[in-house]
């Protein structure tokens, strides 16, 4: 499986984020392998049952948002590969749109040829904390 | 490979970051794939040279710290794997004490037969936001 096929993965879960779809959230998610999440400032969230109940807990919150992802890089293995990017997220909160930077790791799992999320990792920039001017010109693909 | 050595790989790591080590800390990085860190709260940092720069920043810039990890899921494949982790990080800041806690996942390559780090997110926990009661819980091993 390609580089290729793992970005179309990366891709279809911030769709399905974006459609607030926890069905389709539910059918993403590797189940050979113990799966993870880590929601922003959240805690570690761990197994299917916890990540589908935090996911939600988000869902219900929110009322939209939507995703424009800089990928950094793309690392597939023959049964593994992660994604390393920037989350560029839109959303509204009481009516006013509010944007938002955040770094994230998605983690993939090949089963039954089909690329399935086992960890999400998003995390906040924090003021004061470093901030990359260089990521754009590291892009593998 | 087995999880335990994955465990072995995830611990010495921690261990080269208390003792401050660039030179070891370069030596615990992948060569063959991109690799990539996401210190609490900062951008993402993309490649070796950008990486070892950020450690080097780090250690500059810290007397001592301690790590006591709670490692919460340990996923180990033929060629990559990963551990989740609660990372509970002991330093002192102007002669105080200080505890923290952070979430982390940590993802290793296997090269020449070693479990190389390609990966490292580290996330603070925030106010306000979820705080997981059953990660003892899910303890796979």
């Amino acid at each position: 499986m390609s580089q290729h096929q793992l970005r179309l993965a990366s891709t279809r879960f911030y769709k399905v984020f974006e459609q607030l779809d926890l069905e389709a959230m539910s059918q993403l998610w590797a189940r050979n392998v113990p799966v993870s999440c880590v929601h922003p400032g959240w805690d570690l969230v761990l197994g299917h049952q916890a990540v589908m109940d935090s996911w939600r807990a988000i869902f219900e919150g929110t009322s939209e948002l939507h995703f424009e992802n800089e990928e950094a890089q793309v690392t597939a293995g023959a049964e593994m590969g992660w994604v390393v990017s920037r989350e560029l997220l839109r959303t509204t909160v009481q009516g006013m749109p509010v944007e938002n930077t955040l770094t994230a790791v998605n983690t993939f799992v090949l089963e039954e040829g089909v690329w399935r999320i086992a960890h999400h990792h998003a995390a906040p920039l924090l003021a004061g904390r470093p901030r990359s001017t260089r990521a754009k010109e590291t892009v593998l693909h």
